[in-house]
């Protein structure tokens, strides 16, 4: 049975408090065992819990503090689902954004399967919100 | 050579513009040739002049008015693109609103070679904005 649209939700939802706390066994639970991550668009797919762990360390490792923060509905479609949401990273003193919409598929049990992130580190910009 | 930024966002821009107005031979105008569209994700995948003319027909058949709106920054990456938008159709005397994002990848000249809408009918709701 697909996951359903509350499931998908709660996924959804995790994946930005996880991401957020910098909590990346909590990250890695969220995807399916062979899910595959391109984040952004255009980098090369890591796939597997080894793939995605390599992913976190290398993102964490720049950027150890980074916020997400939905700013609009997820879109859920047939299973799928589009969410747009602003990342914001601490750099020494200052604060820098990007707007980010992700794109992910589900497993039955709502786990992802696939995540692609539309952003451009181009569009990275100061915040002070 | 790709589709530059520019020319992603000036396409983007006259998507929701010539929607908006209900200018089909403007929207068609906006697709390459061998185009697909799946709007909403989920819904059968429509291709090429005849078979987007119809998709046209057939969702303004239903909805003469339909207003796109907007509703963040396009995210843009690797030469694809997201955005969030609202459509308001008037139905009767009553407007309804649903929230989008669109998913694009297109042509070197800038037209849309592929059109993924991320939206569910269940989420259609009363606007008053």
């Amino acid at each position: 049975m697909a996951a359903t649209n509350d499931q998908i939700q709660a996924t959804i939802h995790r994946y930005v408090e996880v991401f957020s706390a910098g909590d990346k066994a909590g990250y890695l639970g969220l995807f399916a065992d062979d899910a595959t991550v391109e984040d952004p668009v255009g980098a090369d797919v890591v796939r597997g819990p080894d793939g995605i762990s390599a992913f976190w360390d290398g993102v964490r490792g720049m950027s150890p503090e980074i916020e997400l923060q939905l700013t609009g509905a997820p879109r859920l479609a047939a299973g799928e689902a589009a969410f747009p949401m602003r990342a914001i990273t601490t750099m020494g003193d200052a604060k820098m954004a990007v707007e980010i919409i992700d794109v992910m598929t589900f497993a039955d049990d709502g786990r992802i399967t696939s995540l692609r992130a539309f952003w451009d580190f181009a569009d990275l910009a100061p915040y002070d919100g």
